[in-house]
């Protein structure tokens, strides 16, 4: 099937705003039988298109047979699709990790695929129309998209209400209700993903019974929360974002999402694998040294490989993402705190009966493995069976995306055998030696 | 004394451009007799006023006694001056380390501290004056800040030759010539100021005993590159910087500056110290929120610390940094490499006869302790005496400029017995315990 939309009715969001109508757009993979049913949540700026599907044509390729050299591991940073527009995302942000015969086996489970409210890949945000309803009855205070003369659809631009992990998590529950699933096997997802993950063993204890929390933490620390806030700054500076009424005009704000983007690969990607990819070296054709503006002082230095690695997916990034939708999501996500509302995070964890995968990676920094551990010790405390899996990677907090050999069979068997798991490992378990982060074949109860 | 100029006649830059005169502000500290010079060589954005000096209302309080709480520990986290111009600084960006009875003592030493060209600090860059010879003769193409109809000054603006690490190199031997300095006791400084030291013992192995290198490498990597290239974007993207050319428009581009200033301080800060001091906290004061635009689904969520902190922060650099110097000296930084115009490291450190301390920081992700390691092994390699000595920190660039009580002693007693000096460790001699980079009382030669 290709990306389904479903549109709910007065959909109130945490902040308290109610919105008339609301679409979402998902996808599924697989057949429902009852049991088998898993929910994967996407990352920033991904989509509901998490594995590839047949085509009219056969198989769809996805993974990372579209780009460029430049484009081949890193696009994809934080579960991007690569198209332009919804219809068009020719890849499969997880196409490596969830399909027929992969870990997340859709011959298996029945997987669904939610795009959040406040992003732009087919559910509503700041970017898509305002119903007609928004527009008389609309009160609140702000910059609008608002028709002109020209007769041109009103967008919500920042009136749209600000959106939250939390609402995301609701939102998927709505589109699980119109699907008929009930109780979900898993929920599955990196990154803010994870967060969402998280999110359903507290807010929906009863209604899930594996919870998979990749690359992701409790919640963002200080150093997280600067990087996003210092990008969204990089869009608000844009004079053409022009507080965020700017759907009609000539100019959209790309060169402050450019910059956005580009802090976000930064923490996307870690020291070693930047050196290995890119070093010092001069890039070998100038095609994107004209993307940002320069002087004749910084012409005679070197234009730099890393420099136009960075430049190449600003600009491919800026061409399908919307920037109040990189302003709304980011938000979200610094927003996120797994312990709010609880005393701690093992208290909000507390009424979960289900078992709890985290996975980290050695060289993510946006996330780390210490974060992970924090939660696997709530967890602990909690007393939900948890397993702790490190995986020893150079890729940052790419790895997630990039290593699915890695990533694959740890959830494989946990999907199938939860903590205990063949390839499940677990740091309590681990041997504290040097391989003490290589996966070994041990679990909580084995 | 407080900040002195010379004017050099026709300096030719490493780019092959000539200037027809090239003004140069530096400070001295101490007497010279014969023997105790010391070169200080200051990071990115700081300026010629290392040390505190006696005022004529007595001694002026420097470090960190000026600013606010926020500002308390990180405000010059590069290095910088605090105040908007030259005569006006008020803070010693090293106060605590040079000084009479402080680690570089000035009782003893006779210290000397250049402002590099291309800086705004009275040294000549940008933002100064052309000098009429320039006015003439110049052929370059590119912007300047030409004179209009009001008779206003005519600027260098990106016409201002292209400058490198080794142009500081050569400027600081040309003020040390005019002061009659001709060999150096040492040349010590940190951050792209530890490879301007690094520098003196490849460009002029003769010409200086010691060289301490403290938070340096021998080159950025490619995570370095690239946070100092998205940090240019911010600024050329910024429509007031408008080509370097806005230094009599209205408008300068303070929020390009600004946003690379947040860049600039997310490198210099570690994961842990923004956690500890800023953790996911709401700012108790809004005062600086306006500081950025914002939009109503914006304002739904809390304004934190650690946003309040890099606003401010990013708010008084742009009232003392200018733009186009921040462009000029990042690329300075970025095209530094020590083994230029040689095989390696090694090679280019090979006719160095004296001796060198590299000082790195456990918490320090900028420059890490890695490249400081790889610095002495090249150091070994060409059998310059060297120790490498690491402090456990988690303040990350910034504690080269906010640990004193770290950094002096082992300063202060490589000034006076080189590597051998009681207080110098050196990874070498670590017995590879917990406590490795606790500095030990050690050295090559005990």
């Amino acid at each position: 099937m290709t990306t389904e939309t479903v549109t709910l009715d007065s959909f109130e969001f945490q902040c308290g705003e109610t919105v008339p109508e609301l679409t979402l757009a998902y996808e599924t993979y697989g057949e429902f039988t009852g049991g088998n049913a898993v929910l994967v949540t996407h990352a920033l700026t991904g989509s509901a298109h998490v594995a590839r599907r047949r085509g009219r044509d056969g198989w769809q390729r996805g993974g990372r047979d579209g780009g460029d050299d430049a484009d081949a591991s890193g696009d994809d940073a934080d579960g991007s699709a690569s198209a332009p527009d919804t219809a068009g995302q020719a890849r499969a942000w997880w196409g490596d990790v969830v399909g027929p015969g992969k870990a997340v086996d859709t011959t298996e489970y029945f997987v669904v695929c939610v795009n959040a409210p406040g992003s732009c890949y087919g559910s509503d945000g700041p970017a898509t129309e305002k119903p007609a309803a928004a527009r008389t009855d609309g009160d609140r205070e702000g910059v609008t998209g608002s028709d002109d003369e020209s007769g041109a659809v009103e967008r919500w631009a920042t009136e749209f209400p600000p959106v939250t992990v939390g609402d995301w998590t609701r939102t998927q529950r709505a589109v699980l209700d119109e699907l008929g699933v009930g109780r979900l096997h898993a929920v599955v997802g990196g990154s803010v993903g994870g967060m969402n993950a998280l999110d359903w063993a507290k807010r929906y204890p009863d209604d899930v019974d594996r919870v998979g929390a990749v690359a992701t933490a409790p919640r963002l620390d200080a150093q997280g929360l600067a990087v996003e806030a210092v990008a969204r700054r990089a869009i608000t500076t844009d004079p053409a974002w022009n507080g965020g009424d700017y759907y009609r005009a000539d100019e959209k704000p790309d060169d402050g999402l450019a910059l956005a983007r580009q802090l976000g690969h930064l923490q996307y990607l870690s020291k070693a694998s930047m050196d290995d990819r890119f070093g010092r070296r001069a890039a070998g054709r100038n095609d994107a040294r004209d993307r940002f503006p320069s002087d004749p002082a910084g012409d005679f230095f070197p234009y730099r490989e890393v420099e136009s690695y960075l430049d190449y997916n600003a600009d491919s990034f800026t061409e399908r993402f919307d920037a109040n939708s990189y302003l709304y999501l980011t938000r979200a996500m610094d927003d996120y705190d797994l312990a709010a509302g609880y005393e701690d995070d093992a208290a909000a964890l507390a009424a979960f009966q289900g078992e709890l995968l985290a996975m980290s990676f050695t060289g993510d920094w946006h996330f780390t493995v210490e974060q992970a551990e924090g939660l696997a010790a709530s967890a602990r405390d909690a007393d939900v069976p948890v397993a702790h899996h490190v995986v020893d990677s150079d890729h940052g907090h790419d790895a997630f995306l990039v290593e699915p050999e890695h990533v694959g069979p740890p959830l494989r068997d946990f999907l199938s055998d939860g903590v205990a798991g063949r390839a499940v490992s677990d740091t309590e378990n681990d041997d504290g030696g040097d391989d003490r982060h290589a996966p070994v074949h041990t679990s909580l109860f084995s």
